[in-house]
This record gives C-alpha cells, structure tokens and sequence, in this order.
C-alpha cells in the first residue's frame, strides 16, 4: 500500500471542500489512502496548524505526504512549498506553517511548486486546496519526482516558536492549544522543567508535575508531562480550560529554588 | 481500484449513524472506498445539499457512486431514485436532492429502487440510509447492473434553482450558503454579471467584481468569483458573514449602467 | 481486504489525535481500513459510547475490530480489554464500555491486554489511544494470535443497563440519548411494549406508537419504533428535544389496560 496522504486544513466539515479535495487527489491516483488529521484549526490560524503538525508528524508511515491548507494568503503572491525530512514530505504554503516541523527532522530539500501542468486546468485564486494542492499531492503519493514541481529554493518562512523564558528559579510560559478535554497544553517541555518546580496559573499553586491524572482526586488540578511532551494543565475527570478559565496564551509559571 | 462511494447526509457526526452505513457498505462490498462529502446538512435542508452536490460531483473520479441522504420524507411514500450522468451516479429520496446535478450534465437514465432483494432483510421506516441506500451503493460500486434496481423513469421530482432576476441595469440575487469562513455563496454564476458592475449588499457599496482577495486591504470586504463559479461576498481574513450579518436567503445587487 | 479497524472515542475531531491514532495504526499495518464509529461521544461518558457500539456492531463485517478509547481512567490502575463475539472484536479499557455488547452475542473470550512489545515504545499516562490501543488494533487486523496479548480473564466490570421498570399497567422508561435530529431514543425496546399502549412524557400524551412518522402531521409528535430497536420520541420534520425539552435521563410511561 503506497503512504498515505494526510490532510491538515482549516476548512471545517459543513462544506464540501475537503471532499471536493478528496475527489480531485482520486480522480488522479485511486489507489492511494487519505487520512484527515484535522480540518478544525481555527480559520487561518497557522501557528495552531504548525504546532499540532510538529506533534503529529512521528507518528505516521515513511513516505507520507502532509498537505497543509491553512493559507491567510491565498490569491496573494505567497508561494507554495513542498519540503521533505529524512522520512516525511509536506505542502503548504509559505506562512510559516512549516516552521515547527524540522525542530524534530531537518528538512532536507525545499522547493517552489511552480509547475502549473501538475495543477487542474484552471487555478481559481480562492480555492489552492483543489486546484493546487490535491492534484500535486496525488502527483507525489505516486512517485512523481520532487524536481518536477519547482526550482529548490534554501529557506522558508520561519514563525519565532514561542519560547518559554528561562530565568534562574523560574521558567515563564504560555498556553500553546486548549484540547476537546480542556487540557491547556503548553510551550514549556515537560524535559526540561526541574521536577521540584511548582507550577502556577495565576495565583493558583498547582504542585508539582504528575506523572499520571490518578496522583490527584477527581475534579482537583493536575500538571502532566502530557501526551505530546509538552507540559499540560488538566482537571482530573473535568476540563481545565472550564475550571480556571484558561484559554490561548495565558501565562504559566514554573517556579524552582 | 474501483470508482469511490460518496456520501452526502444530514446525519451530522455526533451519532453512528454514518458509520453504521459504512458497516453495511463493507459487509457488501469489503474493497470499495468511502468518501465523506459532508454530514454536516442542516437537517432536512434539501436544497443545501442539492447545491453542494451540484457544486462538487465534477472533482469526483469516473463512476463515483453518490449517496444523497438528506430525507425529510423517510417513511412517507416518497421514491428512492437511482440516476446517472455520462460520468456519475446518484442514489437519493425523489425530494428535489437531485434537481441541480444535471444543469451541468444531463441524465442518461433514471430508475425507482423497488427490488428489495438489494435491501437489508428488515427495513425500518426510520433509516432507509442504512437498510436501503447503503447496500444498494454497494451493489453498484461492485458493478451491478443498473437494470435490476427497478423500473426506468423519465422524470424525478424538481426544485426550481433560485434564479436571480435579471434587469436591464441591474441583476437581483441572494445568498445561497454560508462557508465556514463566513463567505457568502451567491445565486448569481460571476460569468454572468458585467464586469463593471457594483454590487450592493443592502445599502453598503461592495465596488466592483475583484479576482483576488488581495486586491483589497485585510478586514474590507470583496467581493469574488468564487471556486463554485459563484460570486462570493468576502472579507479579506475575515468573516463577511459575521461583519454584515449575512446568512441564507439575503439580498444582493448588482448595478451596472 | 481484511476486515476494519473501527474507532469508537470522545476525542472530537478539532484535535489532532484521531488522526495520530490513525498515523500509528497504518505505520504498523499500511493495508489496513480504518472507520470511524463517531469521535463525538461526550467526553469521559462510558455509557453513551457502550450503547452506540451496542446498537453498531452487528451491521459491520465479520472479524471487524472495534477500538473504544473513552477512557477516565487513563493513568489509572484500570486494565485494558480485548474480547471477541463469534464475528467481532473489541479494545476497550475495563470500565464497563463493553457491558452491553454480549446482549445481542455473547462474548466467547475475554483478555486483559498486557504484552508491552506490542505497544509503542514510549507509553505516556495520558494517551493510551495511541500508545497502546492503535498498535494492538494493528496487530489484531493483521491476523495476530489474541493469546499474545496477554492473559485470559473470565470477567469484565459492568455497568447495569438503565432497564425500563415493567408494572402490572404500565412500563415506566427513560431517554437514553439525544440524536442530531432531536429524536429522544429511550430505553424501551420497542417489541416489549404493548401495542394498544399510550405514551406519556411529562404530562404530555404522545397517543401510541406509530410504524411511520408520516401517520401524524408535520410538525405533530410522533412515538415510533426507531431504527436501533428502541422506542423513540420524534417531531415529524422537527426536533423532540427542542419541542419538548428532552433530555438524557427523563422520565417516559407508556400505560396500557
């Protein structure tokens, strides 16, 4: 079975769109398998898309093909990329989107996507997904060769990751996403937070980091190394987000000696 | 790899629904492929489906089998209608669901589904998704033959496609849809309306026709030839719908002259 | 084509770990399909997610493996599943998820899931979906032997189905869950009421059930025997819940002689 195709947009599921995407990517390769990773990121919100493509990417077969869609700039002269790492390739266009993944992999080979014979015949200005994207991500799910899309160019658009700041007996960090379940994921990783650090939101003391929600009583606040090793705000069987009113880049301080 | 089965339904996602009709799928026909064009219909909106049907089913591969499931008729006597273009074909309660398909190309045959044999053994009169549309998709997907759904019709019931009106100096149209991006999807097909026309949400000034979003700053709103082929009432990054309060059914005009 | 893999979670789909479920079952077993059930079960609500399975299973293919990941204890002591039916199989943690499945077939073996070489290598505390129910899921749909997953156990937790009381003249049952139309489905099997019963919700006579919503008006409540069994409290072309303000848990009679 040849990798699959992995879809990461904003476009909702009320519309059509990334169904017409789906015909268009089987219209030129039946064979190949498409997986949705999400297509609820906020509209336009390219850091959530870059932050849960970094966490997403480990996880999926070698030779996958990450279509992004999350694109404030389409109908603008914004270019489209395609970039691989040693086990994974990507489109997306040149937002930033892409700045977070090679913190895990280094890319190894970025290039424009410029070939328009790879496009549908005709490229409307609002809608890159179907016109561009699909058709080139079939193109690469079956062995098209990279060099065919475009010219290799050295750089992309970077977006600063948003850094927690080290001081000396604290770390300062932020909410990064706020999950179904109402954990508050953060920029802090969970690695590099000394375990004697205690941890508050506001002036709320939530202890120390947890290895498991069970350490605290249900509905009590807990800190975890979280799934995606990042360290995580959570209410045991509850929301934190609910709870403490956590949202997008609220601060969190991690406070040690 | 065969032709895709395609569903359309208002069955939302919330409940298994949707999957239960893959389960019946697979148990017919284990090798075919499942695309979801949207669940997300408002329940018993026809013609939203009918539009976004119209809009997609050129994207799909050859032989795409459709499954249209938005059915406010289940259990009356209404007829479940199977219809082919040259290149597709279409399962879906004979409600008005497949007025707009054939305003881009003409049906070849249509046929009442009346063989039962094709049904799952007990069919309820709540959820013909599951015990009627669901196994007889599969039966075509493997290739069976048209013929033996049921007898051939020569007409299905229609719904007239809101047209706009047209005046010597000026078009009058409305809002078909609303996307996730707070576009709004106009009746009015942008080839038909000059290109110096202004157009006018209620007493506010939209100018003229652009091709790009870019042709405006961020946060003024545009107006475009939309990917569906309509014109489409925008705000650059942002949401037109929320900015105008526009939903379904709003007047447009477009002056011109 | 092997049988699916079938996903049964209160992930939600805004989140992109559905998708990382998927990414490590197709790393593991690329030929494999994958279904989705629903992700939108309420989050942590064992019993909503075991009675949509119950009422699912019997309509997919023989040898499915069903994947249940609502999952509170996570992180906790509580043991990880896997059961089969005479056609399916079943991931589930041990927290009562699986109770009401072996109503309709019983189960013929029941294990506690425990071999670590089928897991990812990194386990974390938070994500069993991923790390532990995926690759087990892959595992079996490649054909693995279910005596590698670990020991055979006789028993599983149980949660007592909310059973409708049977007095001498009436029944006295409940809602069990909302759908996205607003038809309350209640606990009430539909073959175990009394024909010549008249139902009651609240003060409300809903007359007797109905085998079509077409016997009464639009608009006009309509009880019927719904399509997974169970009684089921409907607004023809409208919504019960909104109409009458049902919701989990409340009360229904349905009186006879």
């Amino acid at each position: 079975m040849p990798a699959p195709i992995v879809l990461l947009t904003d476009f909702g599921e009320s519309d059509p769109f990334v169904g017409i995407m789906k015909g268009v990517i089987l219209s030129r390769f039946s064979g190949v398998r498409i997986v949705d990773l999400t297509h609820q990121i906020p509209p336009q919100d390219v850091r959530i898309a870059g932050f849960y493509l970094m966490a997403s990417v480990s996880y999926f077969p070698e030779g996958s093909v990450f279509v992004c869609v999350v694109d404030p700039g389409v109908g603008t002269e914004r270019h489209v990329l395609w970039a691989r790492t040693q086990y994974h390739q990507f489109l997306a266009p040149d937002n930033g989107l892409l700045s977070w993944v090679d913190r895990r992999a280094s890319f190894k080979e970025i290039r424009r996507v410029t070939n328009r014979r790879l496009f549908l015949d005709k490229v409307s200005t609002t809608f890159h997904g179907r016109d561009i994207f699909a058709p080139v991500a079939a193109e690469l799910a079956r062995g098209g060769a990279p060099a065919s899309l475009g010219p290799r160019v050295s750089s992309l658009k970077r977006i600063a990751f948003p850094e927690p700041r080290r001081h000396p007996r604290k770390i300062l960090g932020s909410v990064l996403a706020v999950d179904r379940f109402g954990n508050a994921i953060t920029n802090m990783m969970a690695r590099d937070v000394p375990a004697k650090a205690q941890f508050w939101f506001r002036d709320k003391n939530l202890g120390r980091m947890r290895t498991h929600f069970a350490e605290v009583s249900p509905g009590r606040p807990v800190v975890v190394s979280g799934s995606l090793g990042f360290v995580e705000l959570s209410v045991r069987n509850g929301s934190f987000a609910s709870a403490y009113g956590a949202a997008l880049g609220d601060p969190l301080e991690a406070k040690f000696g």
